[in-house]
């Protein structure tokens, strides 16, 4: 398919299918109707502006329908524009799906669920490993596809899987060197924190809030599933009330989101393990695309920084 | 008995009887014992030094003994001390007993509990009505009795069922005044908001954070009980997740504890009167005792203000 | 008339009157002059574009004429806007009048300073009765039409008259629940806290803010009124100083544009009063329009937030 | 007298006159009362304990009483601290006089007011020269006693007006570098902008906050006076306007007292000007007893920092 | 050449030479391309669009070129816009050169170095002397040349010169005023304070940061010169200190960049006069072009705030 | 030696040697001097009064002295308190030493040599290299001593190195995770990032802040010391900013002490890797004396939170 579109550049020619994230109506200042596509492929999107549209246009060039498009990257405001030359919706014979179009953790979901379970597996407090294998196999499907955000980090299908293989590794080398650190108690943290995204998010594609998310949002979520989970195993002692303060203070602080501040040494290290990984997969994804010697584009939700790749490092492979 | 602890000055002597809140023993610099007592009666308490106490005074004077005192009220560091010149602990002679000496809200729990079904019972939605019911049959006991915080406001016996009765007549003027508002899921806001407190604090005397206290707090640990209820109660619709949002947005902002902020009318409400109510309370605490014409004690929780009594409002009453 | 501007939706027809609140020439990116309007009724405005217009349009269609008009609602960015099929200016054959299309209060001014009238009746102190009811005559016109303010709440005809009558009310009856309370002040500084608005503000059309508001504001505006309407009226002692530090300190805090924070327990208490009826009247304008199970617009003075009207709530009623 | 108390070092003896600023009353852990004493000559103040005093005692040393005092200076938890070895109240006998013991500004109360007055004399706006001698008229006598503030910086006798001296001469030099700055006003905000402190504070000695002080503050009581000022002497125009900005902006922010921030040139320069002389007056004041190469005190105002006197500068001279 | 473009106004009609500062291309919404220009002369800027521009025009219209334009002032979105009715490349035959359309300070260069070099010579300590004196003739044609900003204030050819040259002016007056500063590090610290600007910034014309000036900064990068400036010349002692302080703290805070607070008194009286230098410039220049009784543009750097000229001061001066 | 005095409790007696840590003198109400001595062994500290000690005794109990103690673990204030029955200074005959009493490392500064060695040979980058080995060398012996700081974390014999080894244990296994990372940069951060301590910091005993230390700070020393070794080995290129640029952010915002927020990549990683090491040490510290189901004391460097030992978790060991 030629190198993808988050790897195209200014006066790049294109001809090639994408899929329609969204299709929204705009009126031109010449009074006439067009269509702003959002064109995604699986390596990232671009926006498109289809001048003149009929009210057919409009039917054809709907959200989730792929189209074969000639074009040319451009730039508008800074940011990059495809400028259609041609465009046509696509019918079986292009032998083409949807699922192509859609970017997805490196790793296959079954890879990354077994690779949980063998963390599930080696705990030795049976209280905490029975409850957090109870909600991983409760939420399994939606854990598996969920992303880890709307936006800003690992905000692609299974992208919250992935973000918790990443963070139990980081807990692994960390309880090595921090022999005080409970390793059953952090992970269990790191596999359960985010999992109240299945229910804050609306699924994996066109990632929305849902109305539960929006008014109590993750981490309640989290903490009112854990409650249930231990009361229906029969759980009680300690160990419960541990894991939902873990869920309930990942976000370090008030502010950023968590009622009660982090009071026992895992829940402390979650929030900031769970930091490095967000952070990682932020500046690499900002800086994948950067030329050596340069600035990658502002990364909003650290703080609007742009950040450079030194020019004694490798420039970005094609893919 | 005399007027209250609380309304005693500099210079007042004293013949009566007390109770031992809390006695600490510590070693002054000439290398002898003595017992910091706080003694308390229904009105407020007072420091106390036992100066060069012996073994047998130490088990004679601890916390929940009813002592008889004469002594004189003196000053250290701008707060009151109470100066002993003589102390003995009670007998079943003096026909005492610690229920005189400890602070409750001035209407009785009966009397409360019946206000607080009245504003139940008038509910119209049945789903919210079921659970607040529910909930407040379920932990009645401690709810009735329990202060609604440890220190700033309703610090007394009884003291989170006042809190909530006050607030529930300023819940209603508003209704009244703004009939956009849901009494219903205002109402039941109000009933429910605190009502964790029962299992973040210790108890009516001598009131303590719990564990699970320190760790959730009694915001989480109210939504994880209605979440519970309603399962219990097969209540499934929008009522729950609303109520679960006013318990969870009532503290109004991150940094003050709600990890979400209120977005519907009656959360913002619920919290708005929730700070009208601590806030009298706190003030007229601090002012009760001050003269027309001063500025009372600072209030910790009020940016460390200090508040005023105009010279032409009246003079404190001795109790 | 149909239903007012305030609650049509996209794609909605039109044929009838508006009044030109402001008209801004612009040039589009093919070089030709158009027109911004913003038209309104009496229950709110829209914007419109009135493309390639010619010098005769740009005399005929300015602020402050009423003009008949058949056009569509569309969306643009989000927003709605009127899209024009045809405009014409009104004559008096049209029998229309500006009066007709500005949003006023609900209640007329004579009922309201009857109102205000009566809680200046009932004070029982004599010097603060007599400041008040001396303000209150003095700017009575301008008090009974003022806005409250430029934008965000009571931003409408006498919107100022019926922030203070609502206060009232919320002042009535907090001052049952709380006897410590003096109404006295309460009442005059809910009346005046925001009498120095009719100097603050340009008016109740096309609200501005005018040289003396911009560079002393209404608190010190007013607080210079107060001292000399005690000077003029041969007023000495406390009351005076109380009601000047209830204006000063009614914003609560320095950087909320109070450069004293309330100190007695009335200015603390008209503060709050101040943030119910205001947010009330923001939150409710922001949900009349939205359907049960949606968001409102978010709204600027309350953090940005986006309110939710409950699904069991009812629809917008069409006006 | 020899060395004053605010150059004395651990280990000096001293045997010489002092004032009592304030003499409290405590009871010591043997239980024997001792009165704490804060002793005074013009250059500083130190504290000391009277152990074991008797009620004569008490009688004897109490405020505004000058004492014979034999004694060593030691130390007590970083604080210098006078060890009394023999004290006696003094009689007409000693020929001591109050006034020898208190602290002022190191220039003339009636040179000072010659040089404000030369200020005023050469503004050309008749108006704002008007007022301006109006007011330093009105207020003369208080005006050239009052200290600038009750601690921090230029806390002595006529601290203001020499604080008021020494920003007109910055004033002046900056109006010759920058001429847009309009003299005029920036004089006028100069010598008027702190004026409100002469009913904000209650005097030159023992300088505590008035009523009106707590309620309003010198700004809004400044704001007041000048509008009275203006109406008396039956001046309207921009001016007055300007001047009253001028008061109100000067601390620069909402939450360092000012309702309004500076929007005029003059208003900026003189909220910085007043920041230059109070900073510089609070560091000389803390290095003057420093040695070369040490740091000085902790100085509360400037973010508690603490300031160092570069080996290469010169010693503190004793006085 | 008329009156400067930044005294012209909406419907002003210009017949004259700019420099095309820079260019951009852009696509229209009707797909053809254009030219988004920003002219220049030595007064200021503005914005112009060249519509439906061919290849040859964007050859022919790039950064640098000097054009002759007719035209018209028109304003969009609340700001002023050339119309451009005609525009061609000049040639040898126009006999203008780009230097005239450069914004530059008021003083020449010569004349500001020899005021500096004055100070310089006026130093008593040795160490102090010849360390500032080796750093400005190591960068001395930069430090000439260079803006003291890319934007905000002195962004202008010398505008590093000339803020130095009036901050000795006012440091001289300060030190007069207050005898306990010490000149030579005052008159070191104005010097030097911005120096790392030479590295931190691109050049005179089009100024942007350098990779050094992102990464490192320019207090950074100075603070490395002084270093290496002692070392080179041998110089030890505390003198090197003390001026590597006074840049490190210059910018008062580390939220405004300086990793140390001030605590020597020259150091903090520098960063007042840097800022007082600063905004004086900045609100000159807003209000040069502001009529009596209006408000300037907002200043993004001073708070935002726009600042108001009164009815009683001068119209601005033509140029 | 019985368990160390970090391990002992309230009625714990002992009879053993300390070395006195400070001793200050102090004057009792009484009037009589007493000693205020901190005896430290290897395990921790704890505070002891000699009360009416005599002018020999003053001589005998200071500083660096070591004593034999009988005595009893009492509690003043809420922290543990040492009173002393019997106290002599030690002689040759008790065959004791200094370094015994002293905290240090768990590894040995030539362990942690070796072990830093091997990440610098390593390294691939000959630039990166050679300037980090240069600057190890240069201050080897110091940086093998000092602590990483006067209190909070790491304050001990040989902390900074320790810090240094455990965080370059967490760059590696980052760097496995993360292979965008470059080992050398982040090695070479993490290995300087703290260096310039052994400047900052007067020593490993009784450890306080030098005056360069206190006027530059750590950073911006050892980017002073990176830019003199880069210039000694005459090294350039972009690594050299690099690693300045390291040193410079590594606190990762302006009100944490950094001049610049980190912009690449290893900055942002050596920032957080450097917080999770000094969070984990002040954790570990304050839990190791804490029984499981108690709270540790409050951290002030960890916003003053009381930690957690959860019940099921071991006891602390004695030692």
């Amino acid at each position: 398919m030629g190198k993808g579109i988050r790897f195209q550049q200014v006066g790049d020619r294109v001809e090639t299918y994408y899929l329609i994230k969204t299709a929204t109506k705009g009126v031109a200042s010449n009074g006439k109707p067009f269509l702003t596509l959002i064109l995604c492929d699986h390596t990232g999107d671009i926006e498109a502006k289809l001048w003149g549209c009929s009210p057919d246009d409009e039917l054809a060039f709907c959200s989730q329908v792929i189209v074969h498009l000639q074009g040319e990257i451009s730039e508008y405001r800074g940011r990059l524009q495809m400028k259609i030359n041609s465009i046509r919706p696509t019918t079986a014979m292009d032998q083409v799906k949807v699922a192509d179009f859609i970017r997805s953790a490196p790793i296959s979901p079954d890879d990354m669920l077994e690779e949980i379970t063998h963390y599930i597996f080696e705990m030795e407090n049976a209280n905490i490993q029975r409850i957090t294998r109870h909600l991983v196999k409760k939420h399994q499907k939606a854990f598996l596809e969920s992303p880890a955000a709307t936006k800003n980090h690992h905000e692609f299908v299974s992208g919250l899987a992935y973000h918790v293989v990443s963070m139990l590794k980081i807990a692994r080398s960390l309880s090595e060197l921090y022999p005080s650190l409970d390793t059953d108690l952090l992970y269990a943290g790191v596999i359960l924190h985010d999992l109240g995204k299945v229910r804050e998010l609306s699924g994996p594609i066109d990632t929305s809030y849902t109305l539960e998310g929006k008014l109590l949002g993750h981490i309640s979520i989290m903490v009112n599933e854990l409650t249930a989970a231990a009361s229906e195993l029969k759980i009680e002692g300690e160990e419960v009330l541990m894991l939902q303060h873990l869920i309930l203070s990942h976000h370090g602080k008030g502010e950023w989101g968590s009622p009660k501040v982090p009071v026992i040494r895992e829940a402390e290290m979650l929030h900031m393990i769970d930091n490095i990984d967000a952070k990682m997969n932020m500046m690499d994804r900002a800086l994948e695309r950067v030329q050596p010697g340069e600035f990658s584009e502002r990364i909003m939700a650290m703080d609007q920084r742009s950040f450079y790749k030194p020019s004694f490092h490798e420039p970005p492979l094609d893919v």
